[in-house]
């Protein structure tokens, strides 16, 4: 309905619908209209929007268009909006403009905000150090609630968060945590150390915010405390940022399983140009295209035994396929157990037992649905076999390669996204676009082997 | 090391050690330990923890595990389980159970703590209502600043978060919210009504889990309030409960789009029993291996082509296998589009246009690329061609069919999850493994098709 009425008076020009409009909005809801304006209606919602208002929806905006939304702004207005960022956002926002416009930008800063957003900006984006703000309530263990409580009340524009506030020590150490419910409802002169809580869990700057999530969804976490080596507090990472680098890492994983290769866009799929999807689709394809030409060589090598019993193209593409099926069935719980902390060192033999034993299961299983379907209906359409080979032994090649094929595809599917973290590859890229294409290679060679000596074609 | 040191007391039967190292560690750690357990394990662990503290670590463990491990408590101690328990913790906990417990457990209950429960357990787990704890900070807007914080004092416990406080009338609807800081740093005998904000965004209990999780992240909210469809106050979300969601739903995704039926397992990947493995795995091992009987099918309807040029054996598979990897990349793309609720209904032309021409680029740069191959590569081999077949025409009939398999599977890729979702199918199920699987039989139609026509076979 709003959104509507946004959408509207950008294609009236209308710029007095357009700020009443904009005003009732939600920053994400306008950083999603802009993104997919033209350029006009850019310039026009860049010309009438509230300047205050538009670093939250520079924030929500993908990289891509940061800087040459921000040069659509007077440099006083560059100034305003850069300085209303929080701190976390702003340091984010320099690391993806050009070298250029970030000395700009950075010229522009208060000298204290300056000196903040330098040493954000030195961790890197999928830390959490890059993730966190520095904007976090601090009191000091030796203020009685009244002092904390008037500091706060000070400082309150300055911290993202009053769900925990965090006691240090005057060279800022971590000492513990308060509630404000805890203040709020105890007596003025009561001493904050004797109401503060310890801190059992922080996380170190340099830490990967893959880490940061696991440790917030584990432990029910309200905020995380980031510190350096010696406990000294640098910040916070708020449960917004932990959406947003789950919701980044599930991608990423998706779209490695699937063979989509480099970093994901930031953009929307259907705002992602052309170019970008080209790009990130295009390697794998060619890698999985090369590799499948060593199925097609076994093939090609296995001649005689096809042209000797040509029925077995019936199965082929079946046995072949069911590999890479159970293999991508493996690869995917593995990956994805690894994603959600399940897997640690130490773990993989369990793993490897689990997965031969589900493995014999499930080709045992296969094997009998198709010796029997192979048994009881094939005959009904009079195949062809030549003589020495009966419907009997036929069945048995089949199945018999087929069981084979499905037990090493699933271990082969939970071995090598073991086996590429092992050296330090992330093992979603061996899931299952990979793994088919390496199983159908062993696929065709068990079931012309197979087939070769179960039928005894010379 | 603490958790070493629990699961050493454990093993030991060491009530003491383990009395001290369980009051140390973290209720999520404590469930993972449990859940390792054994039989004996379990039956020490509960005889010796503290029955406070287990109701924690009680709604932590996997829905499998409820009931047996409740029942290993005598009655007053379940009572006191079942009380400390938070109220939407129990109502998902009294879901899982089997219906003679649930009548048992519901009678250990304080009647308006079995009232709220039942209420509760009228939803769906799935749905909003069912995510939304009922223990959320009220306060009617007539109040003062001072009879609000009273309140608030007195109900501190049965809030689940102070983030946000909800301001309702006498009867219960939402009008309003604030926050602590904003009581805390206000004079005395302001008015609730005077510094209250208006609440923009709410739920319908009614509606799915996920698109709270949806709200959650696009607005970057800290609680979501869950109302009737007469707004009236029911709950709230909060951002564990999203995170939760939002793992789940990952996970489940992830499960789908590689071919993995029925609901995900609760427990951890190795402690899910290999029968579950099984179950969950077999489906459409089974439905795809019968679908992939008709690629074969294909195959031997062609027997001719490929026994006159027995050669494009050497592409088949190539040429098959590419099509159900872009179809692959196009199908995870639009579904990981589809879950962040980018893709609305009335998108589907641009995104097939859009996927028709990435499938032609695709398509045509690969098709040049195995054509180059073909025509130098391939005459070092001293291939075997039948009269009046080149080594250019075969090229040509190869990386003409390699560019139709990969448009066409392309354009497949991203219409099945778009055709599922408007028959209301789940639009991970035709992920992957379907499309490879329906693909490979176009593939097989294409590749002979283009052959028998390019290269004259009769």
């Amino acid at each position: 309905m709003d959104i509507e009425n946004l959408v509207g008076s950008i294609a009236d020009f209308n710029a007095e619908k357009f700020a009443q409009a904009a005003e009732e909005l939600h920053y994400a809801d306008l950083a999603n209209v802009f993104e997919d304006l033209d350029d006009q209606g850019r310039e026009f919602f860049t010309k009438n929007i509230d300047t205050a208002r538009f670093s939250e929806v520079l924030a929500e905006l993908p990289d891509t268009l940061i800087e040459e939304t921000l040069e659509r702004f007077p440099i006083a207005q560059q100034r305003e909006i850069l300085g209303q960022l929080v701190d976390d956002d702003r340091a984010d926002i320099l690391q993806d403009v050009s070298t250029s416009a970030q000395q700009r930008y950075l010229a522009l800063l208060q000298p204290e905000e300056m000196e903040e957003t330098r040493s954000l900006m030195r961790y890197h984006e999928e830390t959490a150090g890059g993730r966190m703000t520095t904007k976090v309530a601090r009191i000091t263990q030796n203020m009685s609630v009244k002092e904390a409580l008037d500091t706060l009340r000070e400082e309150q524009d300055s911290a993202e968060s009053l769900a925990r506030i965090y006691v240090v020590d005057e060279r800022g150490h971590l000492l513990g945590k308060v509630r404000l419910r805890d203040l709020a409802f105890s007596t003025w002169d009561t001493r904050v150390s004797s109401i503060m809580e310890e801190v059992d869990i922080t996380i170190l700057a340099t830490a990967d915010q893959e880490e940061a999530a696991q440790i917030f969804s584990k432990y029910d976490m309200t905020l995380l405390p980031v510190v350096n080596e010696y406990e000294y507090l640098l910040g916070v990472i708020t449960h917004d940022d932990v959406l947003e680098i789950l919701e980044e890492e599930s991608t990423e994983d998706i779209e490695k399983m699937s063979g989509i290769a480099g970093e994901q866009s930031e953009e929307t799929y259907l705002n992602t140009a052309l170019s970008t999807h080209f790009k990130r689709r295009f390697p794998w394809l060619l890698i999985l295209a090369m590799l499948a030409i060593s199925s097609g060589y076994v093939m090609l090598r296995f001649e005689d035994v096809l042209s000797s019993i040509y029925l077995l193209a019936l199965y082929l593409p079946m046995v072949v396929a069911a590999g890479g099926n159970t293999g991508g069935q493996a690869a995917a719980m593995v990956i994805r157990a690894m994603s959600l902390g399940e897997l640690e060192a130490g773990t993989t033999r369990k793993v490897l037992s689990k997965e031969v034993c589900l493995g014999a299961m499930l080709g045992s299983v296969m094997g009998l649905c198709i010796a029997i379907v192979t048994m009881f209906i094939l005959p009904l359409f009079n195949p062809q076999l030549p003589v020495g080979v009966t419907i009997a032994s036929f069945s048995l090649a089949v199945s018999l390669a087929l069981a084979l094929q499905i037990t090493s595809s699933t271990l082969s599917g939970a071995l090598l996204p073991i086996g590429a973290r092992a050296i330090k590859l992330d093992p979603a890229v061996v899931a299952a676009p990979a793994i088919t294409t390496l199983v159908d290679i062993s696929g065709m060679l068990i079931y012309f082997t197979a087939a070769r000596a179960i039928l005894h074609i010379t």
